[in-house]
């Protein structure tokens, strides 16, 4: 048996660090934020936040990791038989589907990020992530290839498309995000049904 | 009259010395060539060098400047009464048209930019400016708000899904780029004679 470890941090409420660390962005710029000033405000050391977020971008982009998780399993979930860039479609919208109380802050990570190239940058990795895994379920489930012209377009303008219709909710939108994002896919993509399979 | 000036430098090619610095940022990394490896490599002095180019981001996105020009200019040329949507569609790719002599270092500048956060943080900004360009053509001829959500996604879905249809080109594509960005986008897009008016 292990000795019991002195000092041992309490239980974090990693989701609520996140979101202390979002409103200080908001209200003092997020190059003027240090991860210091984030520790001191929220009472931890700054061993146990690193612990928790590595970096000020993991802070504001803390909400994606679970997104991305969603993801895979609404793909997981999806039957065979059924267009795979429709039913791609379908889960990836499903993934944007947020908890209402978690709705205030997930706009404020949102207007942060379009404000930063840093975490534009940060979250182009994050989006290729997905569009990859999207790509991969189509191309398994369609019997195409990953990195042809349809599939890697197709992909890449649900999960491009997608992240516009966010920004656009961010700024001008009421409501929860995945209506607004279904709606605004339906605008810009080609049916998948109109071309043959 | 004024003196005249002691070691003027010749006139300078500019697309000449982007595309020197362009090699050497392919055979040896971005990050490590300086704006001085490039003066010296074209035989210019350091201030001269930066009078054309900013900064080593400029050199990279230098094709892009033109491209913008093309496109206002093309779009300036669209009539009245043609459908806005279909027309900056057109406008688009049109200025997308490359000289055949500048395929290959088109090529290299796109595998540069996905290469590289700094890189496509600057040229996140160039899209974005497209993108308000298209957005404004579309809204005055169209009689709608330029932050309308139709307005705002079909633009960006235009500018977004062009990158990332250069962006396969340069990695996949043979001949030139404006032909595959077309295809793409006939792919992806709903073609805009679907919507009412």
């Amino acid at each position: 048996m292990e000795p019991k470890r002195i000092g041992r941090p309490p239980e974090v409420d990693a989701e609520g660090v996140a979101r202390t660390a979002v409103r200080m962005f908001v209200e003092r710029g997020f190059s003027n934020v240090t991860m210091d000033d984030i520790a001191h405000e929220v009472g931890l050391n700054r061993r146990t936040l690193f612990r928790y977020f590595r970096s000020k971008n993991e802070l504001v982009w803390g909400g994606s990791a679970e997104a991305v998780t969603r993801l895979r399993r609404e793909l997981a979930d999806v039957p065979t038989g059924v267009d795979p860039f429709r039913a791609a479609q379908a889960a990836y919208v499903r993934s944007l589907v947020f908890p209402d109380e978690a709705l205030e802050v997930t706009r404020q990570r949102l207007v942060l990020i379009a404000s930063s190239d840093a975490l534009s940058a940060f979250g182009a990795a994050n989006q290729e992530l997905v569009r990859r895994i999207i790509a991969t379920f189509i191309a398994d489930r369609g019997d195409r290839d990953v990195d042809s012209l349809e599939v890697a377009m197709r992909s890449a303008a649900l999960v491009h498309g997608g992240h516009d219709a966010l920004m656009w909710w961010a700024r001008f939108g009421a409501g929860p995000p995945a209506a607004l994002v279904e709606q605004a896919l339906r605008i810009i993509l080609a049916p998948p049904s109109v071309r043959p399979a």
